[in-house]
């Protein structure tokens, strides 16, 4: 028989599916990707003119429109030089966290000022924020995703934290998996957590002879505890389906 | 052969794929799938709260936050009552719409006053209009698609203008066909004015009876002129076509 999709012939042993099943699926496949294209049509739609998209630090950037707050990273890490305020929206800023939203409908210092300051966060990690609000892009490497993480937990931006788990996700190994480990607990990131355990305790006869580790026992001997825990599950499961098995067969 | 899809039994005849063929098909389906669970997180992030999603005509709606801008309808038709405003943000409105984003940077009226006065529209479709600046969604019949269509081409928003033509296009039938022509026509809506166009041509033997055919020819003449000659060019590559054919066989 000759293959409908690659044309290539194949014998019964290599058959696939039938010609109205590959119909179907081929079907199925145009209209996924017609959806698609509807969705990155409504994404380019509501999609915001970023207020730092154009600009670089110094330059002069395009003001944005109509701007009725600016943000301000108070640990900016030039000496001797104000810190660049970041012009944004309020309408903006309160629909995509809550944290802003509540900061700002209460009317508490920073709605009055028109002024917000994010301690601890560079401007370039607070510039990326802010784009990301607007656009939901965001150019990330392992240490923005960290800055943006960061910042997405403490104003409870969901979207962009789920964006900087996956990314660390898969920038893990073996030589970051005991520091990501450590920042996903301080940081309640849970996919980065699990992520890094289980390639901790695939691990456990590398484990105690790393640096890191004798660390984080000095540190944070707790997070250790909890690795134990997590490789001791992890042998008790293994023996149960092993015991499972053995009676199945 | 069973199919891998359907488990149903096939002869050759109605083979489909070989098994690699259909395996990355498979694959593919799911990575469209995922492509889309994103796109469909995207547009939930980007999405504002509308202004007026939550509120009628005359209840105590919620207000927005910190709008900036009032519109109004001049035309409401409620005689006696002052016009309802529906509340926004300049931002929202210059970002999905070049016409209001010249209107409100060149510090017009509009921008001075704070009040966008939208005449020729009731109050209901410039609530449903805004609405969709905001979230890009909206419950369309065929009255309020055309009254969106004329409001999204008067202030260029592409999206809600494709959005409210494939919906009439969809409604496209030979009672509403005349209609849908000429105004298509009046709104340069060109999916509507083609579709409406080939139906028309497809059915010339009944056109001439139609009352809304006498009525066009006294009212639009040209409009009647570009049917007849879209009916010719039609003829014309009909028979071009066959002439092909028939040199080829």
């Amino acid at each position: 028989m000759r293959c409908i999709s690659c044309k290539e012939e194949y014998g019964a042993r290599d058959a696939g599916t039938c010609k109205e099943c590959y119909e179907e699926a081929s079907e199925t496949e145009e209209e996924l990707k017609r959806e698609i294209e509807d969705l990155k049509a409504k994404v380019a739609f509501l999609r915001f003119w970023s207020p730092v998209d154009h600009g670089h630090r110094g330059s002069n950037s395009p003001a944005p429109f109509f701007p009725d707050v600016v943000l301000v990273a108070s640990d900016d890490g030039s000496p001797g030089l104000p810190p660049v305020p970041v012009p944004a929206h309020k309408a903006v800023l309160a629909s995509r966290s809550p944290v802003f939203k509540a900061m700002l409908e209460n009317e508490m210092e920073e709605s009055r000022s028109g002024t917000i300051k994010i301690s601890d966060v560079s401007y370039d990690a607070l510039r990326a924020f802010i784009n990301y609000l607007y656009t939901a892009e965001v150019w990330l490497d392992e240490q923005m995703a960290c800055d943006l993480l960061v910042l997405a937990e403490k104003y409870n931006v969901k979207h962009l934290k789920a964006y900087c788990e996956k990314f660390l996700v898969s920038k893990l190994n073996w030589d970051n998996s005991l520091m990501s480990y450590a920042f996903a607990h301080q940081h309640n990131a849970k996919l980065v957590l699990d992520a890094a355990l289980c390639l901790i305790t695939d691990n456990m006869d590398k484990l105690t002879k790393r640096e890191e580790y004798m660390e984080l026992v000095e540190k944070d001997p707790r997070l250790v505890v909890e690795i134990y825990e997590a490789y001791l599950g992890k042998q008790v499961n293994t023996a149960a389906a092993h015991k499972d098995n053995s009676m199945k067969s």
